[in-house]
């Protein structure tokens, strides 16, 4: 069985932007993968060192979120990166040999700096793909889904694993990328992504009615005045939704569009019937399991799974570095 | 008790010039100071990742020059960094708050780069002072006999400690550098410093013969063709060596070599003398020492008391930075 290694930097609530990029994907692939879903919540800190509680607090939650999204707790293991110091120590190890000009001619790096208008950037912030590296290798994953944005980190990860591995021998599997299909949904105000930080998210906590206003809220194609003028689906942030949750229908919600057979306003409630029924079974699970010391309990014992993992890595690490000094482990 | 921490790279044997700089003043020392002494192997694979097994066997060298240099294994903790994963924890958290730019124009990372010809340089290089950091904090040491050219990454853990007890709350002492008096010895050759890379140096392991032979080889005033002529002790490697080892004689040496009374042939006997009367009593600790498993054992020793401390490290930085999940350290 192959293992993936997939998670989150917990800086906010997950939103349907997860769901769809990501969340739903890894529903499917616990089935047939052994998956280890990481809290990455030192890589939270690389953008947010100052405020180390609201770290804390979405750590929780984005586990909680994992969960009602449908990851089962029984099979995934679900673990906070902070509690297993081998993802720190390989973060060591591995920038002993990725250099700073990889590390700063990286595409993601270069954009992500510009986002945080970043004029100099922290040792850690620059070291964010020696860092992923260790997350994904630390319990030799074969498999990481990724959206396109990411592949440049995972080439580093790629590079590290081949590198580590020529020069002390055979330890890592060189982890493949896997690209979702779904590409990046648009913010329920038409133009850039999904965002906590601009406020055009639907969250997977978000109750019945509010995902309901959010939906009637949204910006559909702007030169549509009256509702029987005709539609142009393809600038349209509802329609882009359909696209996303109702697949079954867009055909139909395409040509009543163009021919403007259909209102906006029903179009919209629609959609927003169609999240609602997506959410209910999300937000029944959320209520299950978010009681005093469940979330903390699986995270615990995926904690502790996932440390087995590092130690294992870690031996095998230590024996091919020449670093096994009384043949024990970290 | 204020608490040292000092160390050494195993990269080679370790010879006059780190007696005089820094091993004679840890001896004294270790009777007014708990002291901890750090055998950095991670960070002699930032220059030699691709040598490990070299590391490994100058490890347990340097613990043993170390010992027969006169440090007592009863009072001191000698420790391999490899070995203490809450190093590599503290130097990713480090990490999130020290900028690059503050590393890139760090003067002893810029000589050392230069050093050793880098066009580029690995991530772990340019982290060098932010590990240096983590293996100072780990244990809360107070102080730190430094070299002069070691004083900007001094400047760096103190930076962190300050920054990170003004972001968390107050974990760690601002450690203070103990900036020793003698400075750099120079080589037998005359010019440069001391290494194992010019092979101008005297190993503490040297034997008798050894050493009088190398003293006898050692440059002294080139001026000085025959021995009545007058001598300048100012430009002579052996009268530096007196400086350094023999101060005693200085004034009644100085005298006679400048009248040309004394000739360099019996001016090197002498302090080929010295040395061996010095390195003697090293030679014999190291024999009592030598012997298989006995460095093993006091390594695990001093490993596990340092483990130790850095678990109490991190339970108060977990605390601090509330990444204290379940209660539990690392």
């Amino acid at each position: 069985m192959e293992r993936i290694l997939t998670g989150d930097r917990p800086t906010g609530p997950l939103h349907l932007g997860h769901y769809a990029g990501s969340l739903r994907n890894r529903v499917k692939l616990q089935d047939t993968c052994d998956t280890f879903i990481i809290i990455a919540d030192v890589q939270g800190l690389t953008t947010h060192w100052e405020t180390p509680e609201m770290i804390k607090v979405h750590s929780r939650e984005v586990a909680l979120d994992n969960i009602a999204a449908g990851l089962d707790p029984e099979r995934v293991r679900i673990f906070l990166q902070s509690m297993v110091p081998q993802i720190a120590e390989l973060t060591v190890f591995f920038g002993l040999f990725v250099t700073v000009n990889r590390l700063r001619h990286n595409p993601t790096i270069k954009t992500e700096a510009r986002q945080y208008g970043y004029t100099d950037m922290t040792y850690g912030f620059l070291g964010y793909p020696v860092s992923q590296a260790a997350d994904i290798l630390f319990c030799r994953a074969d498999l990481v889904p990724v959206g396109e944005d990411q592949l440049p980190h995972m080439e580093v990860t790629r590079f590290v694993a081949r590198r580590f591995n020529e020069l002390y021998g055979p330890v890592f599997p060189e982890p493949k990328a896997l690209v979702s299909e779904v590409s990046r949904l648009a913010g329920l105000d038409g133009g850039a992504k999904m965002s906590k930080s601009l406020g055009n998210a639907i969250y997977l906590k978000d109750g019945p009615e509010e995902v309901s206003a959010k939906v009637m809220s949204a910006v559909t194609d702007p030169a549509r005045i009256r509702k029987n003028d005709p539609g142009h689906p393809e600038v349209c942030t509802v329609f882009s939704w359909h696209k996303a949750f109702n697949p079954g229908e867009v055909p139909e919600i395409e040509t009543s569009c163009r021919a403007g057979s259909i209102g906006c306003v029903a179009c919209k409630k629609n959609l927003a019937a169609v999240l609602n029924r997506l959410l209910d079974p999300i937000r029944e699970r959320r209520a299950a399991y978010d009681r005093p010391g469940v979330v903390e309990e699986i995270l615990g014992a995926g904690t502790g799974a996932a440390r087995l993992e590092g130690e294992a890595t870690m031996e095998k690490v230590r024996e091919a570095m020449k670093i096994d000094y009384f043949g024990g482990g970290s």
